[in-house]
């Protein structure tokens, strides 16, 4: 797969180029202007909402899809992307981490099984990250469609640890995921990229993504 | 709710009167005859194979739904359970635990986008325990459509937990099931016990109970 | 090992006459009085505070050690149990779960070791509990020598889980501890009333037990 | 801290440049000789038996501690080192990871009081690791002095984990490491280089460190 970069030298930009090693970085973008080498099928951006036009802009020229990570886009970006959808395959998420994303469906689906469980959530961080409890942690609870307590340790350099746990009388249901690395994201954007080669035109989100995969 | 019980002396039996202890026990079954103080709506039996009859005839009685948990049933018990079906419903399954009986739902339908991630079970029971690996650990890995290493650990008196571990490079998902005490079986009747009270005649599993009582 | 109990009907008791089922039974004590049907060597009290003097003065009149498990004792009760530690062994804690002390007595020496490191403790217990953090918890973060956050879930009907955790930024150990039922302070109580056997008379700790059964 | 380092720019080599990066490497040593910026008080080898003799001459020419995780090493190798041990202080180990050499430690001196605990290990690693059980498993097995089931996962990424299970009939006590990256060893080095500015001169092993480094 020919793919172009947005940000290829930021730290982000360095993981995605490492994870996405079987295939080749023909376009990168930066803050100064684009270097050429082919012609991308798909370009990848998860660099920052100040980027978005020119990353669009490429895309356009080359008809190519789109995987866009960056977080704290404005409603008038969201507009753009899904108009750009008209014409080629848009993969947007806050999200990129595969095991989140499932998680997040299935306590969508099977939390109203759990209805009458009692249910906390634990989350284990760095004590580098500030905020507590992690976004992600509310990303499951949401899911959950109810309110629980929420435990934040903050040990180390732990990548990220979350918990989600239902007991009754006589059992106990975990749902787990554990980051080994900052390269969740990347594997997950590789997936997203592969998925748009083959995709019709249209906005999709991550959890597209996966469902679409499947089969 | 009033319902009717087979067994009610043996091990499991007594877990049952104990969970239902908000409902009357109104006709206890056993193989010397039957103790009747009013007209149960729903017949529990996890006895044995052996009294399956009995209990079949009592429920045609009184007209009352069953709930039956007892294992290693013949081909013609399911099909005098599915004929008894047609006039009232019956709950049949091998496995009464609501949790385990929600992971092999997930598994079943989630596993395959876990499809390239590395997959292990590992289930802990007490020492007591002959069989290796688990009857639910089988049960888990076939919903997931996959054969993986199963490891079986034997320590003191634990009564079940199962992991179902999937893992790539960036991530780690867990599904955990932890029984509490052996009640779970229980409890998990008195579900399907309540299901029965509004359910149209039918031959129901465990899971149509869980799917059912969702909404 | 023929042995007394006070108490033996209650909750407590139950357990302790099912731990101790390869022992003899030889003298139950109750608020009303005693049946004795041989001398024990050894009596065991997890009653209450107001039944310690009579306890006390049945061992007197038969010799016997005494395990005590009883909370919420006060100085004078102390001072009677060690006045009577000087004819016979008696063992008191305030804990009898064998892991717990043995944790206990580990994060007291090792804690200091993880002096850097971060600390943070989670325990679940079922749901009815209604103090938070747990007893052993406190116990466990004071063995620690630090103050650190805890976490307190309450979950179904979980006996009771510990974890402490240190973390750096490199590697995180965790110490754990899990009830599996209620019986963990009677295979306790009975692990002390061996040792008196074997014991010079002395007023002796759940700890000191430990340490001498081991060699 | 004004520290020299063999192996340099090999992998283990950047690890301790960057955990070290408080302090000054004022030499650095490789296969083609020696970049010297001041007087090093100690010197780090993890790079391989080969170099040990070179990184022992430089050592005596500076007066300069050594600590050395260089693994496969002869017996002439340690007699080298206790000999170099009576001029400065010789930090040895084959295993720099503090939890785990705590744990070791734990597990020698506490294993003995759960001797009639059912016990088993159970360790995950990524799957690109050839031999089962891991080196630390076998470590940590024989710190408790018993042989015992040891369960090898291979998961995905997952740097390495590690848990001793001590299980009765109402308790387990579980003992775990988690690596969360692999610059868990460079952290050790740094406290055994830490450890070596006011030692006497000596042989030490890790163990040493941690016990010395305790008060």
């Amino acid at each position: 797969m020919d793919y172009g970069l947005t940000g290829a030298t930021g730290k982000m930009g360095r993981e995605i180029v490492n994870v996405f090693r079987d295939h080749s970085l023909v376009l990168a973008i930066n803050s100064k202007g684009e270097e050429l080498h082919g012609t991308p099928r798909v370009v990848v951006d998860f660099s920052s909402r100040a980027a978005l036009d020119r990353t669009l802009a490429v895309c356009a020229r080359h008809g190519a899809a789109l995987v866009v990570g960056t977080t704290a886009l404005h409603d008038d970006d969201f507009a753009k992307l899904r108009r750009y959808g008209e014409v080629a395959p848009v993969v947007q998420s806050y999200n990129f981490a595969t095991g989140v994303s499932i998680l997040k469906i299935i306590l969508r689906e099977y939390a109203p099984l759990f209805g009458d469980w009692d249910l906390e959530i634990v989350e284990t961080h760095h004590n580098k990250k500030k905020d507590a409890p992690s976004g992600t942690a509310i990303l499951l609870r949401d899911a959950t469609g109810r309110d629980c307590p929420t435990h934040s340790l903050r040990m180390g350099g732990v990548p990220g640890d979350h918990a989600v746990l239902f007991g009754n009388d006589g059992e106990v249901v975990t749902f787990a995921h554990r980051a080994i690395a900052r390269n969740v994201f990347a594997i997950g954007a590789l997936r997203a990229a592969l998925f748009t080669l083959t995709a019709a035109p249209g906005f999709y989100t991550f959890e597209d993504v996966l469902k679409n995969s499947r089969s």
